[in-house]
């Protein structure tokens, strides 16, 4: 009756905004063999990786660690922690991420005021700076990249607004972390959530958030330790407890913290994924490795181009490690994704919403974003527009990959 | 500036009641490349682990998946999908996890009764039933297997009593599962969430749970889909949607379902992890591997008396794959700890609340339960009472185990 084998799955090239492909060594560091949560062995990979992550995030912020979950759990902690019942909370909508955060807000209890902006447009800062002054939220929620539209809002200006104006900015960071500038400090965001398997090429399972002592405060305010675990000192009878135990950031300090209280048991296999990814990102150099994604970007965007299609977020706003393409008409865009995985093994994106069946989007991230991807979907995209009857110039593309990575220095991004 | 090197981990033998160690075949399962989250060949893995999933908790339940999570996450999952503001819950609490369900349904809005007993006592299942009859709860929540004072809770007639009485039964089997029987259909339980970093031997991050029609339609209610992918069909006003996002079972149907609409990102090398673990699990035999269970926990309970040391848990109700030791008069059971870690690389536990400083646990999970790591502990053990002048019966530990091994048939248990 029993009749499962072992895992054995195919190869892919995956060129989709996450999840990407892991980095070997990371691959490798999770098959290391488990220790326990409070070893000693364990809780100084727990600090060192809360180090890392600081540097990530360049920040100087004392908290710094994953919440046990994907992307949208670290999303969660954060908003859930902070928001009690009719917090109003200003979100800018340019793509599904910003509609995910509104969701997630609304249940946690927000009074919720959106602005929002064409799919393919982000806000200038100077509007959303405007809605604050008019609305006086508690928070204003925001995505940093929005990977449904390939698009990425500026925020040096919105993060110290926000702390003139005493709101509280919360950024998800999930796409461009380890992949662009995400200064947290400078930009004086007080909450940035990021995402594993995107620029940083650790499995999805993870996310490491950060956050300064303006949200600590207002979390501590409603800490509620286990009644299995309290001890006198701790305060059990809390006004507006945080909804959620299992994303409850007063506990995870606690458990990050000095004091080591027992709440969840950590993931640890995924801590030693996240580990080593975050040193790898360390020891490539965050500068190098944002110049990397944008070499890569480049040639896959000359490529693009030269083949003759039309990219739709061509524009200064671009997510540098998202290039999203037109649609060519009386293409059927999922026919041509299909055949890109089954004859090719490489995997690309469609999008959701308006821009379904509109674009395809294709991922230049982490370890996914290196030349001999780069050059393989070019080529491979070439090959199934031929098959699917297209109008391509055909050869070009790959020419004019390869003149961005023999000549980089004469290209000016 | 940079310092941080490869991960480097000493290897330990883990006799707590989880983490314990991973099967070296876990490991390598994670070890495997990543897939896109609809890739074909990754939706049938998920597929796979679903019905292997249904086979380890012995159900015909059409939901059997995980949570991207630790455990916590799936027994808030279940809770906070199933709870609406005020419903009245009943939850019999014998030790630390009984009160982190309370805690966990309080923040969901719950109404909760309690009922409680001595920390190293379970409950009559006639005395719970006749409370259900009291206070007639929408819910009744109870933990299969605490580890905290090593009993379990006998459940075979609390299940079909809240069945005939239209109560809904959600259990916390998380230490129990794939090492002792949890009958899911045959008990009648509504809701079953299990752990993966114990007696499945997979690493902590993930919660497999399972629930049945009567669990879904309350969730069904409930269902809101997101906005930014939300189709004309989805009803958009419901009158108590869930309050979190990220573990709205509701959402979650339709991403393990057949419409496979996106949530989150599945944590994938996690799941490699757990369909490699429950594969493992299928492929010992369910009744094979609970009989493993059993004998290493007789080599282990024969050694420990034969020591001279006496059990807390040594009652009927003892949760076979815990053994509570009391720790001798005089002696500093934290020290005793430290010198088998710091000695012997052997990790055994302490306990919470009433039982902290009294009593040591020995886990015998998964891949941790077999017979080197039994005696090895109970050697060590020894060793390290001798060091700290307690008083032992020399050698007898080991003999006593090494005659469990030699001659199970003669034991009877």
């Amino acid at each position: 009756m029993f009749a499962f084998n072992e895992i054995n799955t195919p190869l892919r090239t995956i060129m989709t905004p996450g999840p990407v492909e892991v980095d070997p060594r990371v691959l490798r560091a999770m098959s290391t063999p488990v220790l326990g949560q409070f070893d000693p062995a364990f809780t100084q990979i727990m600090n060192e990786t809360m180090e890392m992550l600081r540097q990530v995030f360049q920040t100087k912020n004392r908290w710094a660690f994953p919440i046990d979950g994907t992307s949208r759990a670290g999303i969660e902690a954060v908003l859930c922690s902070v928001i009690e019942q009719g917090d109003r909370v200003l979100i800018p909508i340019y793509g599904r991420f910003g509609h995910l955060l509104t969701e997630i807000a609304e249940r946690s209890g927000a009074d919720i005021h959106i602005m929002e902006c064409e799919w393919g447009d982000v806000f200038d800062q100077e509007e959303i700076i405007n809605e604050i002054k008019r609305v006086k939220p508690k928070v204003v929620a925001i995505v940093h990249g929005e990977t449904s539209t390939g698009c990425m809002q500026p925020l040096d200006k919105i993060g110290p607004a926000c702390r003139a104006l005493n709101v509280l900015c919360i950024v998800d960071a999930v796409a461009t972390i380890g992949g662009t500038e995400v200064k947290v400090d400078e930009w004086q965001l007080d909450a940035v959530i990021g995402g594993t398997q995107k620029c940083l090429s650790v499995p999805s399972g993870m996310a490491p958030i950060s956050y300064n002592d303006r949200i600590e405060q207002v979390i501590n305010v409603r800490k509620k330790v286990e009644k299995g675990i309290a001890t006198e000192d701790d305060l059990l009878d809390v006004k507006q407890p945080i909804r959620s135990n299992y994303f409850d950031l007063s506990q995870l300090q606690d458990y990050w913290g000095p004091r080591r209280l027992n709440h969840h048991t950590e993931a640890t296999s995924m801590l030693y994924a996240l580990r080593e990814g975050t040193r790898i990102v360390l020891q490539e150099g965050l500068k190098e490795r944002f110049e990397r994604h944008l070499l890569h970007e480049k040639a896959l965007v000359e490529g693009i181009k030269a083949m003759g299609l039309k990219l739709f977020n061509d524009v200064p706003w671009k997510l540098p490690m998202v290039t999203c393409i037109n649609i060519p008409e009386g293409i059927d865009g999922e026919s041509v994704r299909m055949m890109l995985l089954r004859q090719f093994g490489i995997e690309i994106a469609s999008s959701f919403g308006p821009l379904q069946g509109k674009i395809w989007r294709i991922g230049t991230m982490g370890y996914s974003c290196r030349k001999e991807n780069i050059l393989f979907v070019l080529a491979a995209l070439e090959g199934v527009l031929i098959r699917h009857g297209a109008s391509v110039q055909v050869g070009q593309g790959l020419q004019a990959a390869l003149n961005v990575y023999e000549l980089p220095h004469l290209i000016v991004k």
